[in-house]
């Protein structure tokens, strides 16, 4: 029996938010936060569609997962992104006290360990996870940039 | 005859967004973002209304800017804000690839600066300005949280 509570099985379902981005044109990145077990938030990233740089689609599933638990703190919560975040999104982590982040594909150019930005230090981290995929939902976004 | 267009002008404006914060209870940081010698955006915490860590008054006042230009790059604009910067806001500030940055009191603990976290390579920054009275309206805030 597959296990459905896996960080795959819930890289995949943020894989899924982020060809809801590419779809619109939108450099593809997705997100799902997780808590006991339970899709609580989700968000792609839209920052052409709205014109808004600070429309991540961590920044925004931030958001809303504290909408959805009624308070600004995470800390019983994971959240997975098919990207590594970068300075800006890490820092809502780390206001958010995020309990656990899991990412699939790093950024090597404007990932949050570049630059050492911290998350909260009660944050764990997995990466890699689904590593091909996130990776290659991203490639085939710039080749169709260049072409 | 008073110049309208000095930095101290338009942080006392930006104090005013401060002091909206204090009498909602909020950490007290106020912003406003200008372009060409007007006022195109105004923003103040509002973390605790909204129960959420991404609403620094910067956040809110980049994401009207970029409404208000009808474009995401704020090039041309200079954001005033009372207090340094965290590195969530810092980031937002790279994204935006803004032109200026102009802060108030330093922040020794949450401050992007302690932290390394790059803005933009061209965007320029003075700090200190209305030093006093934005640290004063901190230190107001802190000391009626601990009576």
């Amino acid at each position: 029996m597959i296990d459905p509570l896996t960080d795959e099985h819930f890289m995949k379902k943020a894989l899924m938010e982020a060809q809801f981005a590419l779809d619109k044109g939108e450099v593809p990145v997705g997100v799902v936060v997780v808590a006991h077990g339970q899709i609580i938030a989700r968000g792609h990233n839209l920052t052409e569609t709205l014109t808004d740089v600070t429309a991540h689609a961590e920044m925004q599933a931030i958001t809303a997962a504290a909408n959805y638990i009624g308070g600004k703190y995470l800390k019983d919560c994971t959240l997975y992104v098919t990207l590594e975040p970068c300075s800006m999104c890490a820092g809502a982590m780390y206001w958010s006290q995020l309990g656990r982040l899991v990412f699939g594909a790093s950024d090597d150019k404007r990932g949050y360990r570049v630059h050492n930005t911290p998350l909260h230090p009660k944050t764990k981290v997995t990466f890699g996870v689904c590593e091909d995929e996130t990776s290659f939902i991203l490639q085939t976004f710039f080749k169709q940039k260049r072409t």
